[in-house]
């Protein structure tokens, strides 16, 4: 059995297994105008702006509704049974609590979908970096040449980021206006995970939790990645436990990043009960 | 009389006297989602993403036909003769070379109007800079909390950049989606400038001009800003005029920016002959 320790908690004192992970493809759109960068007094209205012609891209991605505009981009999304959508609404999830620290100011996603339901069962695409011309203090009337954005999208079962890439590539350039050359980059990609609850070994770990904590363990999907996870699936054919101790606020991938002493504790009695449930079988 | 010389000639032996400048207003938008950098992998798909704000917002600063979508941008912008248009259209303008030496793959524009016109009669909107996320190498999977874009639009008579602004914030505000917060920022604003070319000392330059090259002078708009201009006629109440020699692969504002040596000469007689012929009245 394969335990990784990479995934986190619903709170501080929910003990919390998790049985789905998404995918990512992680890309870069990278746009071209002129050659060099020009002044905008001289050339200004004549030529096409990349960085208007990147935000048209990036603005036509997303519809109204907050879908991902890319065709074909949900026919291999596995879609939430009735079960499943009621077993998450009953999860102890403070959304609420989820968006105030995120310090957004209002919950904004795809329509028909819950926070919660939208961060870990539904695929999205975010805007993880974006330059062009001149970044500095004050004013420079530069027209750029370049402007380019880093573009992910975390995916959910049973979409393929390879399968992917070509759509979206196609998509991101029929998006471009005239005027501009467009490459678009495949950084590089995840595949996304899911595993039965129902499985023996599952089964140890949801035991274990439950010895350690005072709460009953939460089953949980999880909005990150761990590309090695399907690997492990795939080549070693071995069931996966994602037992994982982090908080919401940990800052995760930001500064100040944090693990909780509570976590720390609570996570080594945890382990410590798996190997004996597992021993059991 | 006042006599400035940081304009351009239409090539290098075609002297060029320069009777209309634009003006600018340069501003930067600022868009904040959540008040922290997030892990996308967490919080994907549950808050609005401020790069994807903000390239929504830009890409709705222009309209399909290539006008700026501003209300009352154009209002106050003084139409072109049809005389005007026809001396333009029979000035030595090399548009595809033009075109060419920017090294965009082609011309683009507000819709009804030549190059020319788009680049000096006309005003425009451009993107100087753009910034958000993560721009090194390779990937992050973050969620930025932060976009910013440096925007400037040049002005022609009779737009005025303090009039202007507050119409400009109120469309960028409109445009913002639910979910963000948006900061509009005046850098700074230049006031066009348009003088008469029968003014007696416009007519000396022109024979100063007519006198040190082989060509006779093309009367010329120049579609970059010189700010004092306009102070110069407000305050002064003196003539000004505009004599100035660079050409179009100069690389102004831009790297390897040069000044042509057949400029310097030709310049240097001018403006010997512009004394004389100014003496005379």
């Amino acid at each position: 059995v394969i335990v990784v320790s990479d995934t986190g908690m619903l709170g501080p004192d929910q003990p919390s297994l998790c049985y789905a992970l998404r995918g990512l493809l992680y890309t870069q759109i990278e746009v071209t105008g002129p050659t060099r960068d020009l002044h905008s007094g001289e050339f200004g209205g004549a030529v096409k702006n990349p960085a208007i012609a990147l935000a048209q891209i990036l603005a036509g991605l997303h519809a109204a509704d907050g879908r991902v505009t890319v065709p074909g981009f949900y026919d291999r999304v596995r879609a939430l049974t009735d079960l499943e959508r009621t077993a998450m609404a009953e999860l102890p999830f403070d959304e609420a609590g989820f968006i105030r620290e995120s310090g957004a100011p209002v919950a904004v996603g795809e329509r028909g979908y819950t926070t919660l339901e939208r961060i870990t069962a539904r695929p999205t695409l975010d805007v993880n970096g974006m330059w062009s011309g001149y970044i500095g203090d004050g004013a420079k009337t530069v027209l750029p040449s370049f402007a380019a954005a880093k573009v992910s999208m975390r995916l959910v079962p049973d979409q393929d980021p390879d399968a992917l890439f070509p759509a979206y590539e196609a998509h991101v350039r029929g998006l471009a206006p005239a005027g501009v050359t467009v490459k678009v980059i495949n950084h590089h990609g995840a595949v996304p995970f899911i595993t039965s609850p129902e499985h023996p070994m599952m089964q140890a770990a949801y035991r274990a939790l439950a010895r350690s904590w005072t709460k009953k363990p939460a089953l949980i999907r999880e909005g990150g990645s761990i590309p090695v996870m399907a690997t492990f699936q795939q080549v070693l054919g071995l069931p996966s436990i994602l037992m994982g101790f982090g908080l919401h606020d940990d800052q995760v991938h930001a500064p100040n990043e944090k693990f909780s002493l509570t976590s720390f504790h609570g996570g080594t009695k945890s382990c410590a009960y798996l190997y004996e449930e597992l021993a059991r079988g």
